[in-house]
């Protein structure tokens, strides 16, 4: 199927004097980086250096977009109405805009936003519309069969589907919930299989058994996890191997 | 003297539920807006409200960055680094740029940093910096003599320097702390006759009576304070009585 | 029916320079105040003073907990664990204990809290296992059929019924939410109309017209609205000219 | 000179999803745990566990109070005014009191508030004035020769004077800042042998080479940094090994 695929990952996810992830090894491994907005996570001088050294790695710049939720790192719903949402959104993008020199190519929602805005109508919109009203067009990030992409794509905004070659998927092709098993996978060459099959073959097996269709632009790979490097460099790797390039989607090569 | 001026003051300093001065009016008045930028007050969505009507009112955006410091108004002193500050002020610069759909002109630091960047070198360095490092060129305002606008300057910013008709100013030409008698004046017809010698005479009266000169771009109004609208119209109405032309610093008529 | 009622509002919502409500005049006119803890509103120095103020006029303390949202003022749902939340809730009444010199009596939920627990079973237990956990006996103020006041009640803690004299009921005994006609009165005479037939008759008028029965122990006042203290007065004259004894539900008398 | 001594050390400085330090391997080889309270760290979660987790040790639990400032881990002065302060350190002993059950015994200033009210009068009496308002006697531990330390012994607060093995003394007997060299030492068997003749001798070798006096009732270790752990038990064995009963300065044994 596919002969090129863009990686993208997480970020820029530091606050003061806590560290999270290994953000310069990622940045070696992927084409798109999800940087942290200050709002779940990145503190502006850790948001600053690490949209530099995306810079210097040649890795396109996307405002990771959260709920204002720091000490729950942005993975607990809130119920925002749309308007503060969008504008929450909007001061998000141009915060990062502003220490990336006005870099940012894209958005991706983070943590329970990124699930709300699957099926959540009005925070869908509120996110689409923060992004039409950006002054520059930027692209979204997305899971392909969500209200976010299919609005956005109404928009005539530019959509990114990803797929995630360690997250279990269920027969109807969402993901298992983090709280089920079988919801991330750990072993490096497992991912490493699944990612190529992803890409070349736009399939993947879920949990139960089913071999379903998944079609994507960029393959996510987690940051935040032990041996998430690791598991990284393997998904790289083994996409290599198999004649995929790694392209970012913006048409970065690397 | 001068036979035109730019007037500024303070808006967008609500946050949430809590409203401070009455941003409507003052808008009607001013020619340059400084808004809040998150960090000191106003929230993303009261932001992006109070540009879009600084949009309507056709008055200049600036952005009024400040130590993060929420509960405090921005009005302590906060011991930054010079790295930390600068990132923190290019933050709220492109956070601002973004709720403002990319309309922000000119920076104006706020409360402590204010006055610490008048002096300390290192904070007034970051604050060039900051504005430096935007990805789009943005005029500096602040006080005349003061370290900030010096380095600014030297960088080679378009440098507004501004003077205020309703605070005391010592013989040394400065401003008299807030907590001396004299700090603030109150009756609107003594700051409208302050603001016209300002403007034609280039000149004012200090608190011990000695008459400094003051050259100045910019009449700063207050918006936060009592009876801030009907202080800031009296001295719209005396400039323009005056025979003063009020006009943006960058340009626009009013 | 009752010949003796509590009154409660909410006071020490200021935060920082914002100032919200009129806490002195309504600490005069109520018997039990629920306190800001600082996470909807309320900065530690405000949270002192309005305490100390309370003590003086012989009100007693309870801390309005909430969610973590600032900016939000509390109003929005946060989907937080139970233990986050416990946490949370053990955490604001130490708070609010501390800076009152140990006097926080009971504990009312504020917000999007106060209408989650009425039938959140994992968030009310949470408030209610952080209220037992508390070193010390607290309180429990609430909505009449809530889950949280059930809960409360099972673990053997003293729980207060409140009514609300300005807020409109379904013909269901539940109150009619902000977004819809006639969830809030507005007129003094009416409101004191109703705060009378509440505490003497037991009973409220819905807004479809049946009449309910309301069982309370205390009738909340509102502090934030415009009006507030005038409707406040009224309530608490119309009730004393009726014979009811404004009394706190912890046996102190105004 | 002394036959025992307390081991006093930072815990509960993760932050939501953010982990800092080793507190378990800690709280096994001190007696006072200095533990944070919000404002530079430690999200309520976190606290509470970290206090059930020191109750278990039976370990001694002290407020590790600070500035508000999360982002710059409570490590940068902020010019609070003795009001603000005074009240922000009763709210974080409190709500710490809350999460514990009740059982802090003992206040420790953080980070820049640790080094200001060495010599900042006003801050250093709001610190005590804090202490003093809370309705239940508690220590104060810091600096020897601090404004802190006299001002709590005026006020008749039991006082713990500390030392530093891992830290650079001046002739002066002050710390070395650590932004000089020699500021902060990483050799466990140097740190041991320091902290030996800390409190068998009462003397420590400053970075010029001079013996100083230092009189300590508590030996703080740091456990943020890499290696904490090796050096805090390397330092408690060499205190067994050389006679001295490592005892809390409340009275618990270890």
């Amino acid at each position: 199927m596919a002969s090129q695929v863009d990686l993208n990952a997480d970020v820029g996810e530091s606050y003061g004097q806590w560290r999270l992830g290994d953000d310069e090894a990622m940045l070696r491994v992927v084409t798109s980086a999800n940087v942290a907005c200050g709002f779940h996570a990145g503190d502006p001088l850790t948001l600053r250096r690490t949209c530099a050294a995306a810079v210097v790695a040649g890795v396109e710049i996307g405002a990771q977009v959260s709920y204002r939720d720091l000490v729950g790192f942005g993975r607990r719903f809130l119920d925002a109405s749309a308007d503060e949402l969008a504008a929450d959104v909007t001061y998000q993008i141009g915060a990062l805009d502003g220490v990336s020199g006005g870099r940012v190519t894209y958005v991706k929602p983070h943590g329970a936003l990124y699930n709300t805005v699957v099926h959540h109508e009005a925070q869908a919109e509120a996110v689409v519309a923060a992004v039409v009203a950006y002054h520059r067009p930027l692209a979204v990030l997305g899971l392909p069969g969500s209200r976010l992409l299919a609005l956005a794509e109404q928009a005539g905004l530019q959509v990114v589907r990803e797929a995630f070659a360690d997250r279990g998927y269920t027969a109807a092709g969402t993901l298992v919930p983090r709280s089920e098993p079988g919801a991330v996978l750990h072993d490096p060459d497992e991912v490493a299989d699944r990612a190529v099959r992803l890409v070349i073959g736009g399939e993947v097996v879920a949990v139960t058994g089913e071999v379903i269709a998944v079609e994507a632009d960029s393959v996510c790979i987690h940051g935040d996890t032990p041996g998430a490097v690791a598991i990284a460099s393997a998904v790289r790797a083994a996409l290599l191997a198999a004649g995929v390039e790694i392209r970012g989607f913006m048409g970065q090569d690397r």
